[in-house]
């Protein structure tokens, strides 16, 4: 196997995580998230959704997020924009990035915005155009790539043609979502194989969740093939909708350590980025599912209790 | 990457998961998870451990589980044993293979046993002497192979050491420990790649604990490196005695998952094997950490749930 010596990690956490979290969490405690985040060196944010409130209840301070947030020069933010409303507020709050989303399979499609993936990408046209003027970079997440929780395996080739639709209308980097967390390593090797015959691999991105605990393998099989960009949330913030009480995006922390390990650079420092998991977790009132935070977090209750013991 | 087309699973849940576990459980219910197990097709089952109450009061009934278990003829069972008394018991047990345990590094193995690598081998060679001429597969497990508590990051080298002096003794079969779970996949790759340079890959298990979230990426590695033996626990039950609270074996439905995901068989059948998972989860009272039995059984309840609501 062989190994890039730099990956780019994208923290979904604030938006992607939280998204699915029920409890309520105020502006103040996202606004230090980030912050917590930003400050432990992670180089690219996804900070919010510019979506209707209705949609995403969690998420419908967005703009004061946004525009209240400090941040390091070099920090990177984007956010979720479904239409050219959320794209104004995202061009209100400046932020050089935006994303959208968008099914791999028509059944998934149909159930999450009634539309067909050709109508979804045709509907994209007009806020690409307009993100593509304002001189913003564009992403573009593609949910069920592996598996359809309706139609089970997809077929890289399908995948491959709702990515070259994407890049015709000037999408920068699509990153390829396993939204229900049911991917496996040789399908990775295969995927990114079939679509790196004609798209740079510069251009994809791999989502993992880690609903059947093979996340982390599969970034494995992603950087064996060449992919240098995953997302990955705080803690492993943001559960599964398709089955609730399962664990859901892949932990950042865990992703990182294995990386370091293995002497690939990612620019954050793991035991600042501590901080952000259990300021989180402290504000949602629970345990996140991220196996490297909840080792850290035990080792400092360990250390804190022998210091104790010794004063 | 190159994989086996068939994987031997050993579960360790029953030993080395429940000797972690602080509640107490009972024969009835050992042997019930067991049988569970085995039902699931499981080839091989480390069932308990032949060792004294004071050190492991959990296994204290190890003669009793041992002798009271019903399985299929197809299921090879093994269990710890320490010295030439628990070997007398599995030998009563008429079990076909016994297990003995040694510490890669000097620190954990005088913090663990009070004696030194060496001296631990040489107080193996008794047992291992009986158990060859009484016909039975002998397995060892080295604890703390990639990175040691004390010590740090192990040298491959010094792992070949260890190794040849078991095989030496007469050991069959060599099970590599993560046992605080900190390897990352290319400590895999390069302690695999050095000790196959003088031992049969087929002499080598690897075991591996989730700690930090690597133990399946450290799979998918193991895999590349041609290893065919892997350890797991039903569940992930065990815990890490380093890190409260933190994960500790890597989950069993996890490694199958991904195995038969990859179109490598085990032999296992999964669905079945959650009902191991689930009834052990029940008697001990908490959710244990391994991802796919979560979900599993979240699928489950939902799908119960929608079945009440039409009846």
């Amino acid at each position: 196997m062989q190994f890039a010596a730099e990956v780019n990690v994208v923290e979904v956490g604030p938006r992607d995580g939280l998204q699915n979290e029920d409890k309520q969490v105020s502006t103040k405690d996202k606004i230090r998230f980030i912050e917590t985040i930003a400050a432990a060196g992670m180089p690219r944010i996804e900070i919010t959704a510019f979506v209707s409130p209705k949609w995403i209840p969690q998420l419908a301070d967005g703009l004061e997020v946004a525009s209240q947030l400090h941040l390091p020069p070099s920090t990177r933010t984007l956010a979720l924009v479904p239409n050219m409303k959320g794209y104004e507020s995202a061009k209100k709050a400046n932020l050089p990035e935006v994303a959208f989303f968008l099914s791999a399979t028509e059944s998934h499609s149909k159930k999450n915005i009634n539309k067909s993936v050709a109508e979804a990408v045709e509907n994209l046209k007009e806020v690409a155009a307009a993100a593509r003027a304002d001189g913003k970079r564009i992403r573009c997440y593609v949910s069920v790539v592996f598996v359809c929780p309706y139609e089970g395996k997809v077929a890289p080739s399908a995948v491959a043609d709702v990515v070259s639709h994407l890049l015709a209308i000037g999408v920068d980097e699509i990153s390829l979502g396993d939204t229900i967390g049911a991917a496996v390593p040789s399908d990775v090797t295969a995927m990114v194989k079939l679509l790196t015959r004609d798209v740079s691999v510069n251009k994809l991105a791999l989502h993992f969740h880690d609903t059947r605990g093979t996340a982390l393998a599969n970034v494995l099989a992603g950087l064996d093939a060449g992919v240098q960009t995953f997302d990955a949330s705080v803690g492993g913030l943001g559960g599964c909708p398709y089955a609730p009480g399962a664990a859901g995006n892949l932990a950042t922390e865990d992703l990182i350590y294995m990386l370091h390990g293995m002497g690939v650079k990612t620019g954050v420092d793991l035991d600042k980025l501590i901080d952000a998991g259990s300021f989180i977790q402290g504000v949602l009132g629970k345990n996140l599912p991220g196996r490297y935070l909840q080792a850290a977090l035990a080792t400092r209750a360990k250390a804190q209790a022998a210091g104790a013991t010794i004063a």
